[in-house]
């Protein structure tokens, strides 16, 4: 049952999403007392362009990464 | 007013999307019993690599298609 | 895989989810060639004073149902 | 506190983007009196074969129009 | 087009819903350009309980404020 | 920056969600690396009669199980 969405920036490596995914759904399983296979994630992408905060693009606030 | 997002693998071909949308907004406009222009659907598609269940991302879990 | 969002309005009674999630539940799997078990689906219900469309809630614009 | 998801079809240029959020951000922190800093956005670009109102795709139904 | 969807906490006085909805919308329809009518928005509404940021909840972190 | 939306049954007790907050944030900024403070959770609690997997609402399809 469980649906995680994780809104990141874009461009993070694969070994990390697969980290991220594995290590989240075992939180999330062992918490919640769920299945394993229970457990659905979505990583959404978006573009420094796209995201904000105080009124101000991440692509102007932050250089580098966070 | 429904709206309707869906989210799916990357890479569906034009004219099932369509079939898709069209046979969505049938079944909704019908069963909420609303006018057919007042249903709205977004499409999100998502490589995959960003899905996951089991704690596995679908980019290994799956060779083909689902 | 497919993942569903229904937004509606709240108080849709249920034999009218049941039926909902019955036929876009078989529309999905049919067009996208996926397993049944496969298609997810969470209904949002919301008051019609947290939507809105052309800038006015629909508590407002809508006196009964659409 | 307050999270915006604005979902719109895909290729607005960059100044739109920061005008948008610029403005978005002061009407919410405004209204819902909120420190400048608590107002995070995320827009969401979709393509318009993505999108659908009245059971016909933005690709199909809009030739030009942003 | 435009679809915007607000979450905030639970517990906003009606008027001021009204007010977001009506100023949200003058923006986005006069930065993107589209009609009054083509801008949906949806406010969700969460309990404090349900919020969190740096890992705590809102109910923990924030005694009074809106 | 990172955003997690975790849509669960309803029902959970405070101290299950507070602690599925604490170490989901622990999860998200040491793979991320990015600050505590950077990440933000909304859990979105839904009925079972408006979840469905494989066609059939959580609500007929399980009794018990949280």
């Amino acid at each position: 049952m469980p649906f995680l969405e994780i809104s990141m920036w874009q461009g993070f490596e694969d070994h990390k999403k697969e980290k991220l995914i594995s290590e989240l759904t075992d939180v999330v399983m062992r918490i919640v007392e769920c299945p394993k296979e229970a457990v659905h994630i979505i990583i959404r992408e978006e573009s420094r362009e796209n995201w904000a905060s105080g009124g101000v693009q991440h692509s102007k606030k932050f250089k580098k990464e966070s």
